[in-house]
């Protein structure tokens, strides 16, 4: 550490919230003027952040590096260990060793949990279910018949896996015939699902959520979408049926996708746009509908200044008229 | 069956998945192209499809026979008969024969349940809520106080039925008085519900969802809204409250509607479009602020190439800058 | 009341639905017209509509006297007191006086219940939560470890209270390492929070919903978020981690907002909007991105007469090409 030999931590914090014996950190350039006023008593910090006065540590990773001191002070709530008298645990139900089930959890016919597991109060696993090691399951969790979780898969609260995709076949009557979901919903290991997101199971073949990609809060996806390694899902981002997206495709948030597209590795779709495209591999796409960002950045320009441009082609066409009027005069001469 | 007597099919599967002993099929034109790389057994096609070289079912409603189909294969998890001992039912409810309670069920007072009914574990109603026969609801779902929801209605796993509506009246010091939403909400006959959607219940009257309409996952339903019979509504769809929707409208995902519409009959609205205004019955609107599709389009397309208007106006401008001065010096002449 | 001595009421109705015995109201000028056709025995009316030829009630607030009146004829569904048997209560458990626990809640250790609070069936407290005097928790809400509710906070079916913020730090090998967050949710008094909504804890500092504020279902909260008092979000809002909105904003349905904003005191966010820039106090914005409403408006309307602008700027083009070739013409003579 930079500055002193001799600072005492207690805790990490934010930059304004930080006081004495605080350590707190800058990784959004936003923020490098709040490090004149903080009060921290020390500070991780970019290499590329200009000399301050206050100890600090250099690094080329401040977020990881804040990620990694969090941990050495804070001190997790444990769910209990074992399984709650309350728990319902059907008959043919495997379970590895250091379970915590918590109280009225429901585990259906033929389950299997790997070792580790934690399941918190009221999670229903409907029967058939795998889940793999270390995974945690939030409170009001349902996962449903015959899907598969990873290993150290982190659904928060209220996450659905597996309900029936939006599959109806028109009718001649003009009603809706339901196409029973046959298929399952795959959750690789490393996943992370924010809370009141939505997983949808396919009439026939998986949906597939695939190794350590994050999807934040009530997110949808829709029966047979894919998604690929790594990726980034912000809040609210909706996928249609059948859509697949590479590995490292980030989405900003309330972004849709129409169905049946393909979305290329490391693709970004900034937040709000929408496509019924399909996306090349490290296209950079905005708008709705959706089209190259630093083109849509132009449009957008253009847009905010569209009635000034109405009347400046108003303008030309008078001047136009006045033209033609006098060159007739001069013609005429 | 054309090009064969003889073929022997295990399961449905999609056209990608598909192999040996597996009947597949083609709905989306999209898929015709995969006809030729596909190892299943047999097709189910579109009338209008041109021949293939594998044994192939031709139908007029591909989709519906794809439905079918997977009935024949397919056995679907049956919940267990009966009411589980830790479900808890009030006292005054009234039950058809056959239901299938879950566990940790909880049925408020009143409750009045059709023949055939199965309720998921952990589904809460409040008091005095009807269900009609055959209905399912999924596990995590609650129906609040006095809602109705018809026969063969279809909850999907967090649907919240009758929650309050969004209604306060501003005070005169700026802050708000909850309004108390004494309304019912309302599902008529096969409405189906998709996973974590919110139905409110209005300060007077009922909010309804009219017979056959379908819900797709995190929509949204505004107090004292109506939406007709067999509608579809897509994902993350939101309408605000005393909004109407007549019969067999088609709403895209993550549309918005204002409050106090009225949509006819027949009208679509695509994906991502939001409207503030009435929709008369068929019209195609897109766009937020949404206007008619094919107008839509048009407007699209030149905003993608806006910025080359505004230079070629600029342009413009500079050549009747310089017509201006060649006149003048003819003038001058 | 105009009009009569000697009306009675039996109920409260909407405007279409009443019918005699009711009593009904107009606080939406855009049904006006409907007073003339309404069957309802007396009507509630602002001071600014005209005279009208039932038994009237006039007031500058004709929507808080409709909620006032409402009340008189409600007989709201009200909760057992006590603690239902199937409820756990783990220890060290405060609690005030009348409590009404339901079946199967889960309230963790160290948490601090007020006097007449409610707590709905299957409500999960995790520990150490701390919930005001008189606050209402519907059934399939949870709220996570440490968080602190105010008093008289409503929150609606599903409502998931601090759950882990979207926060990981990105690895060299492209993967994700995920942040621990250890911060709290804090919901000060009389906020009311709709079906389904989530509302993200932080790595460190609280994520604040102040005194009053009022959000809709499906709404998103990221970590670190902070919503001012008596705040308006409509259905399906998201706002990013780290944004602030001011007292008194007024935000649309489905708007979004990035992170790390900050939004003005009475700032007005119209529906469906999106900003990743800072709004000023008491700005009205629209668009995606958006700008200011009065020039959006007018870009709007312009957007959508863009196809004949494109047009119109083409014929000007030959327009001009043709006096170019007159001015030569008259020149070579």
């Amino acid at each position: 550490m930079a500055g002193t030999d001799d600072v005492e931590i207690y805790r990490v914090a934010g930059i304004d919230e930080a006081g004495p014996g605080d350590l707190t950190f800058v990784a959004n350039r936003k923020y490098i003027s709040r490090i004149k006023t903080t009060r921290a008593s020390a500070i991780i910090l970019g290499e590329d952040i200009p000399p301050v006065s206050i100890p600090s540590i250099r690094t080329s990773d401040p977020y990881l590096a804040f990620a990694r001191a969090l941990e050495q002070f804070f001190a997790p709530v444990v769910p209990e260990q074992g399984i709650h008298p309350a728990a319902i645990i059907a008959e043919n139900v495997t379970m590895g060793s250091h379970p915590s089930i918590g109280a009225y959890a429901v585990i259906g016919k033929g389950c299997k949990l790997g070792a580790g597991v934690t399941i918190y109060p009221h999670v229903v696993l409907y029967p058939d279910v795998c889940v793999g090691d270390g995974s945690v399951l939030h409170s009001q969790v349902t996962v449903r018949e015959g899907c598969i979780l990873g290993s150290r898969v982190i659904l928060q609260n209220g996450v659905v896996i597996g309900s029936d995709g939006f599959g109806f076949a028109p009718t001649k009557e003009g009603s809706f015939y339901k196409i029973c979901q046959t298929g399952r919903v795959v959750i690789e290991d490393d996943v992370e699902i924010g809370a009141n997101s939505a997983i949808d199971r396919a009439a026939v073949g998986d949906t597939i959520i695939r190794r350590g990609s994050k999807l934040d809060n009530l997110v949808q996806i829709g029966h047979g979408a894919r998604v690929g390694e790594d990726c980034v899902l912000a809040a609210q981002v909706g996928l249609a049926g059948s859509t697949h997206l590479g590995n490292r495709v980030w989405v900003g948030g309330q972004v849709g996708f129409a169905g049946h597209l393909e979305v290329g590795d490391k693709a970004v779709i900034t937040a709000q746009s929408g496509t019924s495209h399909d996306v090349p591999p490290g296209a950079v796409i905005s708008g709705s509908p959706a089209f190259e960002n630093s083109a849509w950045l132009r449009s957008t320009a253009a847009f905010a200044k569209l009635p000034q441009l109405v009347r400046k082609v108003r303008e030309l066409e008078k001047e136009i008229q006045q033209l033609k009027s006098s060159l007739k005069m001069e013609h005429s001469k």
